[in-house]
Formats: structure tokens, C-alpha cells, sequence
């Protein structure tokens, strides 16, 4: 009996190691094939350079989810499909100019963009005097008196200090996103807003704002100004309280324009009710061409799938790829996917966005319950060899956000986010910006972490 | 008895739990600090686009010797002086060219630069056949009669698929350091060796090679050829094997001029013999203006010494920098310093090396025995707050390695290196490839670091 047992014991152990060992191998050659012969980059290149920026409701969104599909459909996925969107529809207009005059007939230009949702300002523009402030309470400090009839400049830079550079993004970005609401309801007749970007340099950064509950007729036009921009008007300011300020936009918002969310699996071939998704968004701001953000998320998702058909695996479950719209300025592809999700009782037991640009992972976060994390923090060292080294728990991503349920398990693809905001929603978020290899380990990354879900679960 | 004891324990933990948060705290700081109101990146502006390239022997060298010592004057160090070293003067000279020449009268340009330490082609230039090879045994068994009179093309890319690209570089460079000997001794003309770099591109990357035990009349002229243009010798070759090559190099080794190494310190106020080395090395290739080989490293270094001045931390320990000379060509900066510290026989505890580029840090690379990097490990948990998660055992810095003695402990800042052989030796390794905040976070490690080992000695 004792033998028995040992042998038991022994084979035991002999089945274990050998998973392990086919697991590691496994994941060994997702990394290989996708540093060797990775199609992520050649797909950028072509989403980037051929297609370009792709504001949702554009002709370039809508390019997009053609060359999705098609894209998905020469893979040869078992199921492919659009699902219908409607998106908001923002155009930025022809022209965007603003200037400091310091007295008349002196004035310098200065590099702006409108904010995504903005409204435009007159056509002969803006010219008025400024305020500034760094945060909320400092513009109520102010009041009306001092807002009426003026500009707010919201000046508040982004924290160096933070080493998450996210983190440092939502301690300031409300200024970009709430600011004209609060400043129009002061009286104020523009924002300007000091761009979300660590560095300093010339590029204004665009973004989404929205004017709560404010009635049409009291909507202000917002424009983010670059940070060298900032510190000049900044510094004229003090120099001179009268300056004036000249802005014009000339953007305007449509009637919503139907989309589509771009959809394709692998249907699996002992769970197939089981649905393990992986994601990005396939729309950008309209400035650059959206190379971080997000057509890096959208190709390595892309190859993760396209890697399991290379090799020949047959996953247990579904893996599905999400090219989800209008995660800039609307989230409406998160949002329908989620109700089309409930309405077809899907199971979905883990969904991974990638949505932090195209740079070195180091790891992923996890919106999951304590067995969740234990089974997954088991999975860390088949990452060790790759120098994946952050498995934490944390927020995953804006478009399977909707899909929480307490039940499946959330993850976001962790990059080295110390350049992310030099690019972010600037017209520098361009293919030249994203090194392949970095693109490629992400896209191995998350295929390793998916294969590890198809065979354990959750 | 046993409440004097509790006591005891209860005073010992609250000791220790004290010390662990004042670390902490003074490592924010220095955190702080360094990317809040740095110098390294203002420091690294001057040395790349002020001065330059600054190959041993030139007159940007001697430039930067100076410079840096200035810096640590204008720093208000405690000692501050230059150690003279003979170095090696290898000079590109004012024209450098080849062509891939498929028949008669059809020619195309492909981007080549001589290897640091190269012969010059004769003035005419050279114009021969091509053999192609991946290996040194490739190179044997085509034998005496196929290479006679060719030129040799070593063409072996770094492997992809390592995540370490330093491992994919030590995979690979031996074609480059040692092509030329191998090839010469086999009758070749030349050597064109494929570029050290896992992109492609048409950037030809330099670097040192050397000759052996080849007499001077021997020796042959080594050239690297840009990824690109190596690829596209290789697909005529496989067309034509009888395509000619033409190589024209001007260069030239002169005899040994002298340089300086820069040592700069703070004088411990506890233990002033035991001294806590950082350094990188002040040459360059002179192909770019050699930001993160090794810049970087420089004004990382000066900015350790710099933060604790402006902290007005006093060290227990003497801190001191070294700016080394000829890391690229000789290694002379370091086995002069190693032979000055031997015999001034002076106690070196821990030397710390940034060399591997200005990108984010990750961790650091420790030559160090059991029980010390026991004592090291325990740190880790200082940096976790800022993502440093790699602490390992393995090789620190070409310039510090001459110190070893089985006592002195030696590290390396072990930093994200995708990118770092898209840039290595090649005139695109340029002030603009450098990001700020990476480069402070760099220095922000290495000076927490530094700050621990002052705290607890080996």
C-alpha cells in the first residue's frame, strides 16, 4: 500500500512538472513567432500610414473597421461579425488659431487644439482678457466677478513625482474634462487648458470634455494649449494681468452616425460557451494617427489570435477579439458590447484590453477576487523568463469596464508608461513612435496570459 | 523579567520600523528631487549637443574631460582631480564608401563606417568578390581557396528572440570584434560585418574590433554594413554569387595620446576610507554624439553626487564618481583606476555602473556573494514604489569590472533594453532619443541605491 501511494505520489508530481514544462513550451514559441515573424508591426504600419487617425464617425473610422474585418476574415477565424454603434460625431473644422496679445498690435501665436466635444467660437474668434488658475477651488475662489467675461486658463501641470505616470494623468485631467462646465458657469467665455503632457514642448494634446448639465446657450469653447505654451502665457501673465487672449475654433458636433464594434473568435472546443475576450479600440483621436493609442492595443490583440491559428492550438474555450469604437469620446462600443454581452447570456470569463501604447510590458493588472488572483499569481513564473514582472490588482481597461459582473476576471496589459503622455492624443502619436519589439512583447504578453486562461479557467 | 524583555522587543521594533520609514523617506526625496528640479538632463544637453561625439584621443574628448571637471567644481565636491591614462587615437577620416556592384557600370550605394580600429582600404579603394557567412565554422570550412582574395560578409542578425537584447549582442559580436583576424588569416581582402542592431535599418553601427596576433602587414580593413543594406547584399548575392563589392575607408590608428579619467567625491564622515563608487564612461563612438553610450550614465553619475549636496546629506561613506576614458576602444580609464585604487591600496565597498542607455530603469545587476546580495535583497523593498523589481545576479559594467577582488561588491542599473542597439554606436544615438524622465529615473535609482549602501556598508 505504502508504494502505492509513493508511486502515486511520484507520478503525481512526474504529470505536474510535465505540465508545467509544456506550458513554459508553449509560451516559449507564442514569444518566438511573435519576435520572429510578428504581423502586429506590418498591421500598424498599414492602420497608421494607410489609414490614419479615425474619429469616431469619420471616414477613417469606418475605413477601419473595413480593414478589421478583412483583416480578421484572412485569418480565417471561425466566426466574424459587426455589431452596430451609434457613435457621437465631432469634426475639428478647418482651421484652429490662438494668440497672446500683450498690447495692441503686439501679439505670438500660440499651438492649440479644441478639445474633442467643444464648440466653436464665433467665426471672427474670441478676444479677451485672462485668468489664471491651477485647480477647482482656486476658480470658485476667484468668483464671478473676476471670471466674467474672461478666459480661464487651467495651468495645472502634470506631477513629475508620480511614477505611474496614469496616476499623475487623473490628478489633473478633470481640469480638461470638467473645466468649461465650471468656468461657464462662472461666466467665463473660454478655457484654455495646459495640454496633459509631462514634457514640455509644442504640441497641444486634444482629449474628451463635456459640458454636464450646462444648456446650449451657455456652452463655452475649450482648447488645450501646448505645455511651452503654457509657460509662456504663464509668465506674460504675470508680466502683464491685462493681457488679452485670441482663440478661434471652429469644430462642431452632429448627430450621433452609426458604427460598428469589429468582432472574431476561435470557437472553443470543449467550453465554446465560455468566452475569453482580448481587446483595444479601434477608433483614435484625429490629430496623429493613433499609433499608442490605440492602434497598438488593436494589432496585438489582433495577433493573439492570428498566433493560436499559426500554431495550430485549439483552445478550450472561445477567444474572441473586440475592436471596439468610440472609446475616446463615448465609450459606446464598450457600452453596447456589454448589453449585447447580458442580452445573449454570454459567459465571459476573462477579458485583457490593451490600452497603454505600444511600449515595454512589464506586466498586467487584475480587476479580480481573491481565489482569482491566487490561481493567476500561480501563472507568474512562466513569465519570469520574458522580465514580466508586475501581475497586480488594479483597474484593466475603459472598454471591457462595462462588462464587470463580479464574476469574470478583468486584466489591462501594464506598459512602461513613462512616454505615453509625450504621445497621447497629440499629432505626435505616429507609427514612427512605436518600436517593434515593444509592440511584439506586448502582443506575446497577452497571447501568453489568454493561453494560460484557455487551459486552467477560471 | 519577561516584561523587560517585551519591552526590549517592543523598543527594537519600533527602532527598526523608524529606520525602515526615514529610508524611505529620504529615497522620496531623492525621487523627488531628481525629477522634479534634475540636472541630468540639462547636464546630458550640453555634453551631447555642445560638445559631441568625443572618440579617445579627440579633441571632444579632452573637451568633455574638462567639462565634467568643471561640473563637479561648480558641484563644490570635497576632492576633486584627474588620473592620466594613455589612450588609443583612431581617427574615421574625412571619407568612407562602398557599392554593391551587380555587373559592369551597374552600381548601388550601400551605408557602411569602418570598425574602431581598422586599417584604411588603399586609397583607390578595394573592389573583390563576396563570400557570405553566419559563422566562424562557416567561415573554415569554405577554407583558403573560396575566401582568397574576397571580401568576407559576416551576416548573422541578432537573434530575435532573445528578451535581453544584451544577450541576442554577446550572441553576435564576435563577427565583429574578431571577423577581420579570422577572415585575414583565410587570405580575405576585407571583412563587411552586418550591423549590431535588431532593427531594420540604414544605419551602419561602428564598434571596436581588433586584429590578434596578426602582423601589420596581414591586417585587412573591417567595415559595418547598415541591417538594410546587409539584407540586400545577401538577396544579390544568392542572384549573382560573382557580384564585385567595393569599399573605400580613410581611417587611421596613430600612436597612444594621454587622457584623463574625472574623479570627484564627498569625504565620509564616518568611515571616509571606505568608498562607494559611480561612474559611467565619458567617451564615445564618433558617429552620434553618444547620449546613452554612455552620457547617460555620466550625468546619471554626477547626479547622484548632486542630489545628496543639495539634500545636505552628509555620507557616512566617501561617495565618489568617476567619469571613466576609452570604455569603447581600450578599456584603458578603467584598468587605470583599478591599478590607482590597488595601489593606493584604498578600500573600495561597492562600485555602481550605468552603461546600458538612459532608458527606464528595471533593476540592477549585482557581482556579489551570498551574503552581501542577501543584505541587498532586503532593500528591494525601497524600491517597489518606484518599479525597480529586478535585482539580480550577473555582470555590472565593463569599467568597474577591473576592481574586482572577491570583496568589493559591483552593479550595474540594468534598464529596459529594447531599444538600446537601435541607437548603439550609430549616428542616430542622439540627445533627441533620450527621454527626460527616464533618464532622471535612472539617476533617481542609482542614487537610492548608493544612499543604502552608505547607510549599512558590506
Amino acid at each position: 500500500m505504502r508504494k502505492l501511494i509513493l508511486f502515486f505520489i511520484f507520478s503525481l508530481t512526474q504529470f505536474l512538472n510535465a505540465q508545467l514544462a509544456i506550458h513554459q513550451d508553449q509560451i516559449n514559441i507564442l514569444y518566438k513567432k511573435a519576435l520572429q515573424e510578428g504581423y502586429a508591426y506590418n498591421w500598424l504600419d498599414h492602420l497608421s500610414n494607410k489609414i490614419g487617425g479615425r474619429l469616431s464617425g469619420s471616414l477613417n473610422a469606418e475605413r477601419a473597421v473595413k480593414w478589421g474585418k478583412e483583416e480578421l476574415e484572412a485569418l480565417k477565424l471561425d466566426r466574424i461579425f459587426l455589431q452596430k454603434v451609434m457613435v457621437p460625431k465631432w469634426v475639428r473644422g478647418t482651421f484652429e488659431y490662438a494668440s497672446i496679445i500683450s498690447s495692441p498690435g503686439m501679439s505670438i501665436n500660440v499651438p492649440i487644439c479644441a478639445l474633442g466635444g467643444s464648440i466653436s467660437t464665433p467665426s471672427s474668434g474670441l478676444r479677451a482678457g485672462v485668468v489664471e488658475v491651477k485647480t477647482f477651488k482656486e476658480l470658485e475662489q476667484l468668483g464671478k466677478d473676476k471670471v466674467k467675461g474672461k478666459f480661464v486658463f487651467f495651468n495645472r501641470p502634470m506631477p513629475a513625482e508620480f511614477i505611474n505616470t496614469f496616476e499623475a494623468y487623473s490628478n489633473t485631467v478633470n481640469q480638461r474634462t470638467q473645466g468649461a462646465e465650471k468656468a461657464a458657469k462662472l461666466g467665463a467665455v473660454g478655457v484654455i487648458i495646459r495640454s496633459m503632457n509631462l514634457r514640455l514642448d509644442d504640441f497641444p494634446h486634444t482629449g474628451s470634455m463635456n459640458y454636464g448639465d450646462l444648456p446650449n446657450k451657455k456652452r463655452i469653447p475649450a482648447a488645450a494649449i501646448s505645455t511651452n505654451g503654457a509657460q509662456l502665457l504663464s509668465s506674460m501673465l504675470s508680466l502683464n494681468k491685462n493681457l488679452k487672449f485670441y482663440l478661434k475654433l471652429d469644430c462642431k458636433n452632429f448627430p450621433d452616425v452609426q458604427s460598428f464594434n469589429v468582432v472574431g473568435e476561435i470557437i472553443g472546443n470543449i467550453h465554446p460557451n465560455e468566452i475569453i475576450l482580448v481587446g483595444g479600440h479601434l477608433d483614435s483621436w484625429d490629430l496623429g494617427d493613433g499609433s499608442h493609442d490605440n492602434g497598438a492595443g488593436i494589432v496585438q490583440s489582433m495577433e493573439v489570435l492570428r498566433l493560436f491559428k499559426e500554431m495550430n492550438y485549439k483552445p478550450k474555450r472561445t477567444i474572441r477579439v473586440v475592436m471596439y469604437m468610440n472609446e475616446e469620446n463615448g465609450l459606446r462600443g464598450g457600452l453596447a458590447y456589454a448589453k449585447y454581452a447580458k442580452q445573449s447570456i454570454e459567459n465571459h470569463i476573462f477579458a485583457l484590453e490593451s490600452d497603454a501604447g505600444g511600449f515595454s510590458p512589464r506586466g498586467f493588472s487584475f480587476e479580480a477576487n481573491e481565489s482569482q488572483f491566487k490561481k493567476i499569481k500561480s501563472w507568474k513564473k512562466y513569465f519570469q523568463p520574458f522580465m514580466l514582472d508586475r501581475f497586480e490588482l488594479g483597474g484593466s481597461g475603459a472598454d471591457i469596464g462595462p462588462l464587470q459582473d463580479n464574476k469574470v476576471v478583468l486584466s489591462g496589459l501594464l506598459t512602461d508608461s513613462q512616454r505615453y503622455f509625450d504621445f497621447h492624443h497629440a499629432s505626435n502619436d505616429t507609427f514612427d513612435a512605436i518600436n517593434k519589439r515593444e509592440l511584439e512583447l506586448g502582443a506575446a504578453a497577452m497571447a501568453s496570459l489568454v493561453y494560460l486562461v484557455d487551459q486552467y479557467g477560471f
